[in-house]
């Protein structure tokens, strides 16, 4: 990491990343209120930080030695003074001093399905839609999403998610599955989805981190938390630090009956937020996979610090193609909401 | 499962229960306001339910097929009309609307240090005062507690704790680490725990329940929820339904480096509510391992639902002799019950 | 499953494919040397069996409830009355009698650096080349593999690859890592292997196994054998069964410092060989992360069953770009193949 | 660790030994074939290595900081020239060149039943009879064993184990269950078996260890290898060296339906013989908890370098009142043990 001086110039910037490509390695320039700091990317093992450290411009030359040093606290604080980064999508603040609610339903079904969840959940005092065109499922004999139909079905689906977020004021995310969707997916929601299942997708989280869009990413259910931070580094690595993280479960362990899909693990949420500036929201519905643990799980992530929940909703739970065993009415939504409206002021009165 | 009518006579209570033991079953009696019930302990398989349902007196004869019956929501339904327990010690009620805090060191290491803590969190508002003086350490190279010293020094040590709980009016709880400690114990403490450690320990479930007093059992780090209510019943078995189950983190999972020592469970808290009418409290010390995570992880228990926590407070963490890094300060414990205090309310209005 | 009679016409075949896809699944065709079977792909609720059961030429229709329908021993013993299926790559047999070595370096990393440990591994009794082209590491800032240069780069590297393969006898492997990789890697190699990161890919799973070339599915190191098997049902769904399974360790579990990269799970391989027809091998280098256990667990493989091994070989480890820790040398290599056939001998006799 | 010269005389060792208590801590006097070690048991950290170093007598003294000291190869090495130690139970030699088999049915149910199993065991080449007597169960509604039934019934059982074991020339072993059976059980078994929920017990370990016969212990299902071998200490610690340790699996991790009761980490077993001088064994059953796995696994533990098996044997599985599915009949076990001496002829020639 250097942190070049407040007057550093472009020229002296520009001899800094010079010097670290000519290393082989690549560079991320971060400009903030208070100066730039340019981040190596790739081994820095091979960069000679005592020569850097006296170039013209240069305040500090130090290499970090996390995996994760573009989205580290430290790295956050040295250009921008910041501990936490709040992140806008519309006049949605997510990592602000409100938490954010995602709501919709577990796969798109039908326009008038998404149009009456829409309104549903922004009742409900719900800030962002969701809804699912690609489903990444388990099994290849399972609903697949309206995506899977073809670009037309997809693009259809996608349609209506954009429409519905604008006659409702709700910004759209989708899951993304593949590199070919990027494009397509891109151009409709506010915020792209990557899952937990595509995690370790490193070329998928390249591809969606140079559309500039602001990325949700879900921790996957196998991964540690140093390793979640480390894929989520592939994304600041393109630039694009506008990064939403998600805690929603990780596998569950011991013999016997699971009483759970995945074991909800909240420490991971001030675990991550010590760790780095970027806001972490939770997922009860799939950490759960039960809709009568959701008010429970969700008061407890907030609690635990989360900066949003993501909850799927549906206006007939029992009749979803997919998930109907986890997903809530919109009506519960609002009592979700409010609680966790309560349980945040509890904390930080 | 065997339920009586509501003016069955002891005589028919009786002849169950003859009957049960005549097929080399145990029964446990169960008088509730409402009726009694009679739980075989033993392979229902062998019982003639058919015959015994048309007994005098009895009601309704039928298998329940979970491994733990006696605890399970139903059958307290059946005796008591009960949902959920509160269990009495002095003036404190540990599942009631209130949360209960049991604070206190790790390891009691001295008259003075006690006295000196448990004034401390009775202060901040505590209502249990916990001591080590058994510690069952990984290793044998290790801090042993005080007990390890022989007869003499337990006496000691457990003697303090009874006589700090009565001073600042805090009942008394205490970890028990083997069967031969069962009977020392219980004549000095309020509560008995077994650690985690020992929950698979069958032997010394059953010595421990038969004192009668009540019981605090910890969650193994390695068991699955239903692995730990069998292991429960075993002191349900006893006759002694005085149980206080207790959530402290399971195996974490994954590569690379931890940042907490076990993965806090806390969808385990709802779980077990809707499964048993015992309370649940949970241990947020041991749990993340972190003086820096107590506070968020405690009022995301108690968001969760907890009925309480047990929390390690020591006036100076950084000299104890035991588990120095997850201990935190009766100030910062203040802060912790008040929170929790908040947040409880916030998820019941 | 729809299992035709010896006799059915391709009339009769086709009418049953026409009423699947009726109802908006897709069928998988399998003309085996006995009988024709078809495996619809979807959700098999919505089709009428008993209907179906009554077409001419069909000798049989049922409901298969597993998620892995197409790769089922059930399905195989149908079409081919087979219990395992043997993939010819070359004049390799994976899934014969003998055991089959599949090594190389973990990456490529020179022309020079390949064709010396081609030569070597072949001396050593190897059968098949490995050589990562494009490696899915989990840090953006470690080296990412030849393949990560660009499209020049990548197809030099492959060239390489095929070179040594030809020049010394050996059919060659390597690692895809995204989907627009697909065509390229397709062209230069026998068998394409999706690796453990990126086994929940579901569209990379598809797109490969259109290629119809042999494919290599590792374990992920989350996912339960329901699940790896699962997903692998997303290749034999396009039609192509050529596919060979590999365990290579799931992640640990347990506090304390972890003395191998992952849990090594050999009861996979014949639980996986009573479930499926498809041969697994398994991968010791990945599963241990240790060179010196490479030849415990590589004869533990072999005893417990496996086809074969992916052992990763280098001629000087200690220089390896990637993986230095877990690469063997080509004359440790001879040891463990000559050893491993000593083992399989004991296990047959 | 404090090494003394060859010649250090009594005197030379009691000062050390002196030196080590004054300092509160115990000392464990190893007296080898080469030389005489002195472990200090308790926290290092108080004593003084660099005055104990230059006591007369004294060769080497130096902190070791792994928390097994006493059972470290190092420490072996140090008094015993000892990589591995053979531990002998009558003419059996267990750790020695040839693998050693343990039989007999997971639970004694009566006379006839254990002598047929005995004799069956002793015909298909085994060299010591298990047979539980106290069986430590998940339920307590489960079969608890004959010992359960009481003392009278308890040591019926055992002196039948005994009878048994004389009969066909079989050392026996059963597993303890809690501290007070520990007098009842040595006097009839010449192994103490502490089974995986029991190896957290520190008390029962302790008591255990001070009756001085050789000592089965079995790794928990939720620990790691480093809290194994610090639990392993605490029966080192008594001085008691005699130590099997045993391999049957970890907790499994994982979604979905899991194929084997637990996670057969074989790599535990070249892990641990690089780590102390302790023979290990494996315990496919229990491991698997699948008859039809055991040959396999039982090939691939020793494949994996175990020293023996300990496999549960029943003349009629099918009734057997406990772990039924898991049992192998005697004429299945001759397969298990012909094999595994091939096997382990494959892996040292």
């Amino acid at each position: 990491m250097i942190i070049m001086k407040t007057d550093a110039t472009q020229e002296q910037i520009d001899r800094v990343v010079e010097e670290i490509e000519k290393h082989g390695l690549r560079a991320d320039v971060s400009r903030g209120a208070y100066r730039t700091v340019i981040g190596p990317i790739g081994d820095e093992g091979r960069l000679p930080f005592d020569r850097i450290a006296v170039f013209p411009g240069v305040r500090e030359a130090a290499m970090v030695d996390v995996p994760y040093k573009l989205i580290s606290r430290e790295y956050g604080k040295s250009f921008e003074e910041l501990e936490h980064m709040v992140i806008k999508v519309g006049d949605v603040e997510i990592g602000g001093e409100e938490p954010v609610f995602i709501a919709g339903p577990c796969a798109v079904e039908s326009k008038q399905q998404l149009f009456k969840i829409a309104e549903g959940i922004k009742k409900a005092g719900a800030h962002i839609l969701r809804g699912g065109v690609f489903k990444p499922r388990s099994s290849v004999h399972s609903f697949q999403g309206l995506g899977a139909g073809g670009q037309e079905k997809a693009e259809e689906a996608l349609e209506w998610l954009r429409e519905a977020g604008r006659k409702f004021g709700l910004p759209v995310i989708t899951e993304i599955r593949g590199e070919t969707q990027v494009d397509l997916v891109a151009e409709y929601v506010d915020i792209i989805q990557i899952g937990a299942r595509n995690m370790y997708d490193q070329d998928l989280l390249t591809q969606v981190a140079k559309k500039g869009k602001p990325v949700l990413l879900k921790r996957h259910f196998g991964a540690g938390i140093e390793e979640f931070l480390s894929f989520t580094e592939y994304i600041a690595a393109e630039g694009n630090k506008n990064i939403i993280l998600c805690e929603r479960g990780i596998v569950p362990v011991g013999k016997g009956k699971s009483y759970t899909r995945y074991v909800f693990d909240l420490a991971s949420v001030p675990v991550i937020q010590k760790e780095t500036y970027l806001p972490i929201i939770a997922d009860p519905s799939h950490a759960t996979g039960r809709r009568d643990l959701i008010f429970s799980m969700s008061c407890a992530a907030i609690a635990a610090g989360a900066s949003g929940l993501m909850v799927e909703t549906h206006y007939n739970p029992a009749e979803a193609l997919v998930d109907a065993q986890q997903q809530i009415t919109p009506d519960e939504l609002k009592d979700v909401i409010d609680a966790c409206r309560r349980v945040r002021k509890a904390i930080v009165s």
